[in-house]
């Protein structure tokens, strides 16, 4: 697991972390939320909120009383218990985009199929950089709706052995998730972090009657739920990011402190997706300069809060094809979550077009970017070895260290080596096809999943496993 | 100009910095620089330090009371009082890439002309995210070698009315490049700040004669020279970052000690440049983390010697052409120069192959870049007005903030706005053509130039300067 060891950036001064905050507070208890589900608000009335219908008045110190009851860090387990991860702290884990209808691969743009949804599992089990696939790296929209979620969740169990991401999008999917996750952990899932999933606020300040479903059923069972507001700036949130970062950490807060009146002590993950949207065209922008903000201070709120994190993205772009754009766009959202210390990134590989569509091209991309900073955010050793003062009395003035006896002992792995980023010269890379990027990227990954080995499951499971899928399948009439 | 209002990132320990310290000090008292200049020798043997030949033994005490007597900040005059700028603090100024001996327009790939570097001088001039356009856009192989400098100095001074830069690969050089200064500025040459040069040290720990030359040269009148040690590890340097600052540091620190030597309180900049080899084939290798932190800690040591500082990139790159390589490679060192305070970003548009070559399109990719990072690393008022309840009030839940009146009181100028990338959904990027970044950026930089205008310059001054030229164009032999 990757540990980042960098002081974070930190632009924000206490006393504008107080304004931030004291914005948050003013809007729970004077705008409030709403919550579309009686269940939810009963819960919060129970727990001694006041509620106007669907509305909830909170008390500030009440939710931070809450949130205080979080775990701070926690494991969530992988059928391969070498592939368990720890979620908080200095911790940073790492999956693939999530989410997206269309597939790009190659010059082709389609709709998501279920075998490129089984590729993603396949490139998230052989890569190490990602610590899971996630619960949707892409929407299979070629096997019935009803019953999708099933396969999915079978896809990820069986292609990898790293955690579970389950569903959210309904009772059934989020309670299926939960039950293939039992035929896997057993009863280690009353006591263990075992399966988690992701809902989205339906913002400004509005939890949604499905979200909520799935936000309760995780809830009572104990497994943690990223809790995440999608802000648009302009279009969800207002066209300031101090107000968008205050509107967040309400809805975030909020929605944790429901799950804590549930289930004290549950573990539960603050989500941070801040973006804007682009005034010309009304439509959505990514990469930008109030994304990277937003994550340094959504670190700075949640480090207060001792909450574990997630970073939206992730190498974010809006660009509909893995070029420059796409990667310094992607560069600098995965760097700032890199100094923000964001716990979970998400949409670390293939997201492209403002999200729509999961490139496999830019995924690679991707891992290029991921590597570096994983390199930069490493601590060296600083120390008489590392001054190397012999390789300078070996090599004198205007000498060459190519050649010299302490670059002969490291050169094998003293230096961050990139996988798609070429250094040949002109004339080799020429001669070698003059491909750029991303037609460089298609090689690589075929070859990954040419390369790709299932892991090994138990027959026992597998059978289990297959035989509720056709079970629930029938009785979801798909 | 741009003021970086933000923190700084310091990865490195105090006690780290100090065994870095210690390094660059056993190194100039140990192994020791090689000055391959008499009178470079006899300016330091007369200042008490050692010699045995051309290698100088270095007090390091005796080096850090010479360095402490560099001012750390200083105005680099423009011929347009306008563009004069601030070097050191917390500013930070941005020229294009300096050095290619070749260009790159569209497909095209060929050696560099004069009007090559005339067209980055009007970019340069064009663009307010160009302080200057330093000294050597491009190197204009079309026109006779020796008299070159004379033409470079005469473009710069014609086509932009930001600072100068003058050259340094030569005694003639150098002196032309001051007395062309001299006619735009007269005697302020005595007592400002009017033309810079920038060198590079023939690393490992060699200065040689022609860069010592032109050190001389502009230290005598009072001029500054940015000391840069380029140091590719492994190669010039040896296969280890740390080592390779305190040979960074060994260094520049002993040309800016001779350069107070010689004029006690004489301008002069620190230059951090530092890189990999790829050791599969020998070749530079730019943009990973190696420089990334390279760049952190010269920052850190920068700052406690009071030194203004250069950042080698700006955006840096071995990809031949403005790919997805050339972009992620060109966001992080540029990042990093941000996140280390640099106050001088040389190849901050436009650097493609390792430095061999200059392209339009990658400046323009490095407009965004460079343009998001400005916006990012600017910090925001933290208020109530930055909170806006009254949006969240006028919006309530679930609304939508786009017809907001707060939003429309503010959508023209709230959020970042970039140049480049798109925010067009696919269906109308296709229509439009269906172009990647690169490709967009031909039309972006084809109608800066045609839009350019050419600053005033009074007939006298235009008429001495190209008498200039031609006179020592003659006493060249061109």
């Amino acid at each position: 697991m990757f540990r980042n060891s960098f002081p974070r950036l930190e632009p924000v001064s206490p006393d504008g972390l107080a304004t931030i905050e004291r914005g948050w507070m003013r809007l729970v208890s004077e705008i409030c939320v709403r919550f579309d589900h009686p269940d939810a608000v009963q819960i919060l009335v129970d727990a001694g909120q006041r509620a106007e219908g669907d509305i909830v008045f909170f008390d500030p110190e009440w939710v931070l009383e809450q949130v205080a009851k979080v775990p701070s860090e926690f494991t969530l387990r992988a059928r391969n218990a070498a592939n368990d991860i720890q979620i908080g702290g200095d911790q940073m884990v790492f999956l693939p985009v999530q989410g997206p209808p269309f597939v790009r691969r190659g010059l082709e743009r389609r709709d998501g199929t279920l075998a490129d949804f089984d590729d993603f599992c396949r490139l998230a089990q052989a890569l190490p950089d990602f610590d899971l696939v996630g619960s949707l790296p892409c929407e299979p929209n070629d096997i019935p709706l009803d019953s999708r979620h099933l396969d999915m969740v079978r896809s990820i169990a069986m292609l990898t052995d790293k955690p579970l991401g389950g569903g959210a999008v309904s009772v059934d999917a989020a309670e299926d998730a939960l039950a293939m996750a039992r035929i896997i952990f057993g009863d280690r899932m009353d006591r263990e972090v075992c399966v988690y999933t992701n809902i989205n606020v339906n913002s400004p300040l509005v939890y949604d009657g499905r979200m909520l479903d799935a936000l309760m059923i995780y809830a009572r069972v104990g497994q943690p739920v990223f809790i995440v507001p999608f802000l648009l700036m302009g279009a969800m949130a207002p066209a300031s990011t101090i107000s968008a970062l205050a509107q967040q950490f309400a809805e975030a807060l909020t929605g944790i402190a429901l799950m804590q009146a549930i289930n004290p002590g549950c573990p539960a993950v603050l989500g941070s997706f801040l973006s804007t949207t682009d005034m010309k065209n009304g439509s959505p922008a990514f990469g930008g300069p109030e994304s990277h903000f937003g994550l340094l201070v959504s670190g700075q709120l949640a480090r207060r809060y001792k909450l574990p994190w997630r970073a939206g993205g992730g190498s974010l772009t809006t660009s509909p094809v893995p070029d420059a754009q796409a990667a310094y766009e992607g560069m600098n959202t995965m760097q700032a979550a890199f100094l923000a210390g964001a716990n979970i990134v998400m949409h670390t590989g293939g997201w492209l077009e403002g999200g729509l569509v999961a490139s496999f091209e830019k995924l690679i991309v991707d891992l290029d970017i991921v590597r570096t900073l994983r390199a930069e955010f490493t601590q060296l050793d600083i120390n008489d070895d590392a001054l190397a003062f012999r390789a300078h009395d070996e090599v004198r003035h205007g000498g060459h260290f190519l050649g010299a006896e302490h670059t002969m002992e490291r050169f094998r792995d003293c230096f961050y080596r990139p996988q798609l980023a070429t250094t040949e010269n002109f004339q080799r890379w020429s001669k070698n096809g003059g491909l750029d990027a991303a037609a460089r990227a298609t090689g690589i990954y075929e070859g990954l999943l040419a390369e790709y080995e299932q892991p090994p499951m138990a027959d026992a499971m597998r059978d289990e496993l297959d035989e509720y899928v056709s079970r629930r399948r029938t009785e979801l009439g798909d």
